[in-house]
């Protein structure tokens, strides 16, 4: 059993979908992937927020193997986002982003993490992405996401930190910009020369691309489905599920990893099924195991 | 083995995408359509052209299972369109479309296709894919494709076809305006219900989804590909080859349609690969099979 080091943003969200609105619920991609991984692995949390969080943490945190050692709570408002979907919720305008607490984020690994043998560097600055991987030491894997503000802003950084990933999870208009290159088949070996050896390429509602270990492809659709209350969180609870399924096998193969990501999937689809993560909140393994299963049906046939 | 009637429109294609352009190269929804489904099955194909497409007739259609009696020849020009792609292919723009002797098209099926067990419908004015449903006897099987264009403007002579199709092939934008409807689980249910009892929802370059006998959906993601040199016909190929196969088959069941997603998914591919139908008029038995257990390796994955 692997313990993931996880660093990223806890945050309180107000989302609006064409299905209900909500104010000030929990949020942060930090949080969304520590509840997905902590059904498969241990999961260290180090993050940031403010002194309002506290009636939070134990609903959201407590009774998972989620360690809180490493979450810093300042003096202060914690990050706050406000976004609004479009009618078919494929498109999202961000409303307000209110660093707060965030601001003045400075990842320190407690002494007792700096050992974690799979670490995730959530979607924050190149430079505290960087700082993480000074503190650990020797992690058997590095997953990374990043976004479209850092591939722009902070080219240099992101590079550096890139050399360093195993894998990295980003979207498809992401990974075509980060490569300079349209097509994703050409783009994805373009970032496999920046580092990660494994590019995982998030579509939304179209499903995931994967490099394999031997070369070639894998492809999972998204599970169809007839309530997408909510895309907030889904690609950070998509990541959760894929690096803590990864976390819980004892080595790293092409038929892990394929299965991580349809794990990842798995999560991914109940995440969107209400807001926050209150889907997450009272998921089962039952219910992860049923559709583990669906996406088999979903997917596969016969050759003959 | 049951022969297909394939109604549609044969044209002349002019189009620019990223990678080239050409000029006045043959086209066309039941040229695309005819090609692929003939290395699976009999094709009859009923359609007009000008007499200056005398020249291509052999070059395209010959020596392949495609049966031409019905195909109409008037004075005049062929049906011409131009389009042009948008760098990442995934947006198109229509130049021109100069229906010429389409403009006359009276579909008449000879005699000896009435029978036809099979009856693929192309994308043609509703009105004209009644005349081709009144005129055949008791098809087994009835495949229909349509579009916006025709959603919007003859829904209902669109709904009297809906109501004699068995499949119906269709984009994602298309299945929402259809039904209403966003979501598309839903937009199926209510696509349904106007008579198809399979619904194939195609996505592009974000692969297909089809609702199954039983219930529930079977997805498939495109071949991720390295060189998309010209996206037209992509789905006119796909439904060639998921007609074809179907037809290939004693019954259509679960199975078979599930594994005509996948030669039509396997056909599209290669389509794509190069201008107008030359990629499919130099592809091989051998290549299609190869591709099709290449869709395994892509998508399958173990449960443990």
């Amino acid at each position: 059993m692997n313990p993931i080091l996880a660093v990223g943003s806890v945050a309180f969200d107000s989302v609006k979908t064409p299905f209900g609105e909500v104010s000030r619920v929990v949020g942060g991609a930090a949080t969304y992937f520590s509840v997905a991984a902590s059904f498969f692995a241990d999961v260290r949390l180090v993050a940031v927020v403010g002194t309002d969080f506290s009636p939070h943490l134990a609903r959201v945190f407590g009774n998972r193997r989620i360690d809180l050692s490493g979450l810093q709570q300042l003096p202060g408002e914690t990050f706050r986002w406000k976004g609004e979907y479009g009618f078919d919720l494929d498109s999202r305008e961000t409303i307000y982003t209110h660093l707060n607490v965030f601001e003045q984020f400075q990842p320190v690994i407690p002494e007792a993490y700096r050992d974690s043998p799979f670490v995730f560097l959530g979607n924050i600055h190149p430079a505290l992405q960087l700082e993480v991987l000074n503190q650990v030491r020797g992690p058997r894997l590095v997953g990374a996401d990043t976004m479209n503000y850092w591939i722009e802003r902070t080219p240099d950084a992101l590079r550096q930190v890139l050399s360093r990933v195993d894998v990295l999870l980003i979207n498809d208009s992401e990974a075509r910009e980060l490569a300079g290159e349209a097509n994703l088949v050409k783009a994805a070996r373009v970032i496999q020369a920046m580092g990660p050896r494994t590019l995982v390429i998030k579509r939304g509602e179209h499903g995931v691309l994967m490099t394999r270990p031997e070369g070639g492809f894998f492809a999972a659709p998204a599970m169809p489905l007839e309530e997408v209350f909510d895309p907030t969180g889904a690609g950070d609870t998509f990541a959760g599920g894929f690096m803590g399924y990864l976390a819980s096998c004892d080595v790293v193969t092409d038929a892990t990893l394929v299965r991580a990501i349809i794990y990842g999937s798995t999560l991914a689809s109940f995440a969107v099924e209400d807001f926050s993560v209150d889907r997450l909140l009272r998921l089962t393994p039952d219910e992860i195991g049923a559709r583990f299963a669906g996406f088999k049906t979903l997917t596969h046939f016969d050759l003959v």
